[in-house]
């Protein structure tokens, strides 16, 4: 057989072949084009399960649905039903020996603060022999804490509630920035200040959110969205919403007015304060679309500065893990890249509601913190569009017309193009005590999605053609 | 004489020439130009003053340098010597006859206010005979007001001071949306509120100026720019930082809790609060221009509902004065175009201070409550910097890359260009008595640039040739 006209190839994937017709002055039309990450069979096994279509659009409709309202302020102990030396921790599990240096300075400071310890070297070695104290995640009872995110039954922790699936969540008050006991420090002002927090700051919240009407704290995240935030690294207007909301029944309470301007200084000088109302809205968005089979939506995202975890919709709470990336950004002061700790925290549940990295574009302010471009941020919403499922209309994008958030992580995308998604984040010192030493961008290990598809392909119903 | 090639034509202006030489197929390049709108001599003189170049940078300088610290909240009586039965308003000056609905609104309002007429009509009759009351603009004693922009003796004032200058400015505390005076409105209820304004909020804020630092509203502004404020129709983020500052000393004042509570309310609840900060900070960076020979920057654009008014550097206090456009926009509940009263005003000195409508690409969520769309918004910005002398390092705009707002309207660049300065606004009603319509966009007459520019020439040096 020839040819009537030159021949013209279009090739796919590896170069050698586009190469080697290129040498030979034949016209090559290169697609960009790369293979599945994961395994083929099981990608095609999970692509073809007749349930997914309808578990994803189920999923996304859950989550759209999720609200989230304040509706009390309380000790983790009540609220969690937390007892003496139980503590909750972020990520997924881990043992003491491989907790990594913030996880256990975060631990050494909450067996401190509760007294069972009056020594760090004390607290270490009770920690260590696991002798009166046991720790778990606190993705396990619904709750979520930022970077160590160790949560102790002294601790006050903000309740949320979904009206729409009655769940609740929780988060622990957030302490400020520099020397606190999420970057795991343990000095004296970190207990100190956690002290005050419990005995001060979280009865006032108390009184200031039963005076009133539940606070709609998705509201609140709908129009920070608007307001150069995206909710895990930048959270200025949001804050000061949240301040609007709570402030005039904080000055009626009839506490001592010194404690009340304390507090409000404390909570105005701290614009992360509204992280931890974001993360468990977030995770009540997430929850809404937990447990249903068939979908391969990503409902958590969570680090325990040694590993990355992941669970998925129709996975149940069976964690994915490989060990978590170190962030690449900008440092505090003298800190450099040695300093840093692998990625930690329950943050990452902003990424998996669609808000925080994968809304970067609405916060180009942001990029001068975790480092990139302004183009950069755009470019990192839209390219988050491709591994999600949809788009959440309520946090509206201006600088994209509008545009919805990117909403709910499709395990299938992201093995299939290799697209991670993007995170950004704190970056607790590598070396337990230090606290905070930078910020910047992060990615979860592929590994996790990989995992999680070959169990999403375990349970896979069979692929039937149409009419058959 | 015969061409070796077809002919290739330029052709700029009508579009006649063009036409008959395509109808010939000649091939043709039309090259968008116009001619100047202003008088071809006037340009050419007022291009040629040798001083112009080094005033206009000289102009550029000293906005930039400029500060604005709130420094202290007075009666205005004090604040500005303002004597019974004296009122200033917004734009340039007006008298009875002239005036429009709800300036003639705000006026019977501030009478009955200060308790010089007990009726609307007996207040309207003394306004009309000009018995025992007199009236002057804001800007003649370096103040500013919005809307109407009235301010009477008893009201209380916000006092900034530009410690690069010595310079000082006031403005009216904002009485927040609807029925309120500066809309034209002068109910039993926009009194009582004026009453309590001046009883207690005033007092109030005093008490917390003075108890602090001098507030750095210059930095607030900077910052509020990076979360989707513009600074004239939306001050959500600036209200809610503003606060964020007084409100602890306002907490510790000793003040009856119920007042302190129902000022934070009052305030928090009012997005626009911060205009009446954001205005005098503007007036400050522009009137840092003033006084320049030569110089042919814009420093005040303000609007009295019946005409509008420019200053320039290069001609001191007098005001160059045209009938005012009326807004294009968007209308509350069933109020139409025919419900707007024309451009009224002080606010516009935010767009002669480089944000407000020139800033629009920062705030594109603002686009739904004037009308527009959100290219129109980048598009909008674009263009000012074509007739701006510079751009503002301290406002930078996150989405355009961290470009410092077009800053320094300058008037030869509008009289050759024909592009107007955009500004969004507020829309009164026209009838007295209304209150807010609307909100909109609007540009200014071009005729206050083209008798700016007649000045300016007026004053000329002659242009003398380098080396002459």
């Amino acid at each position: 057989m020839t040819l009537d006209t030159p021949p013209a190839v279009v090739t796919a994937g590896a170069a050698l072949f586009a190469d080697t017709l290129a040498q030979q002055a034949v016209e090559v039309s290169p697609v960009s084009w790369q293979p599945p990450v994961g395994d083929a069979a099981s990608v095609a096994a999970v692509m073809g399960d007749p349930r997914r279509r309808t578990a994803n659009e189920q999923a996304l409709a859950a989550m759209l649905a999720a609200q989230a309202h304040l509706v009390d302020v309380r000790p983790a102990s009540e609220a969690l039903d937390l007892d003496a030396g139980q503590f909750l921790h972020a990520g997924p599990p881990v043992d003491w020996d491989a907790a990594s240096g913030p996880m256990r300075g975060a631990l050494i400071g909450a067996a401190l603060f509760e007294g069972l310890a009056t020594s760090p070297d004390e607290a270490e070695r009770m920690l260590e022999a696991g002798e009166g104290v046991s720790w778990a995640p606190c993705h396990s009872r619904g709750a979520v804490g930022p970077m160590a995110g160790v949560i102790t039954p002294s601790m006050w922790v903000f309740c949320l509630r979904d009206d729409s699936t009655g769940h609740e969540s929780w988060c622990s008050l957030n302490e400020g920035l520099g020397k606190v006991l999420r970057y795991g420090a343990y000095g004296a002002e970190v207990i100190e200040r956690l002290h005050w927090m419990t005995d001060v700051l979280g009865p006032l919240l108390q009184h200031a959110v039963r005076a009133g009407d539940p606070v709609d704290i998705k509201a609140i995240v709908a129009q920070m969205v608007q307001m150069g935030d995206e909710g895990h690294n930048r959270n200025r207007a949001g804050t000061l919403m949240f301040l609007r909301e709570v402030l005039p029944a904080m000055i009626d309470s009839g506490y001592p007015t010194r404690d009340v301007a304390e507090a409000v200084r404390f909570m105005s000088s701290n614009d992360h304060f509204f992280l931890n109302l974001v993360m468990p809205a977030c995770k009540l968005q997430t929850r809404a679309a937990a447990d249903i089979p068939g979908s391969t939506v990503v409902t958590v995202m969570a680090r325990n500065g040694t590993d990355f975890g992941i669970q998925t919709a129709g996975t149940g709470d069976t964690w994915f893990t490989a060990p978590a990336n170190t962030p690449d950004g900008l440092f505090l002061g003298s800190y450099g890249p040695e300093d840093a700790n692998p990625d930690i925290g329950d943050s990452a549940i902003t990424e998996t509601a669609g808000i925080g990295g994968l809304a970067m574009a609405t916060a180009p302010a942001i990029v001068r913190f975790v480092g990139g471009s302004v183009p950069d941020a755009l470019a990192t919403t839209q390219r988050m569009y491709d591994i999600t499922v949809g788009e959440n209309p309520a946090f509206a994008i201006p600088i994209l017309e509008f545009r919805g958030t990117p909403t709910g992580i499709d395990v299938t995308s992201v093995v299939r193009s290799g697209v991670l998604p993007q995170i950004n984040t704190g970056m607790a010192g590598r070396v337990a005590g230090t606290g905070q030493v930078g910020a910047g961008l992060v990615t979860p290990p592929m590994e996790c999605f990989t995992q999680a598809l070959e169990a999403l392909a375990a349970t896979a119903q069979p692929f039937s053609p149409p009419g058959a």
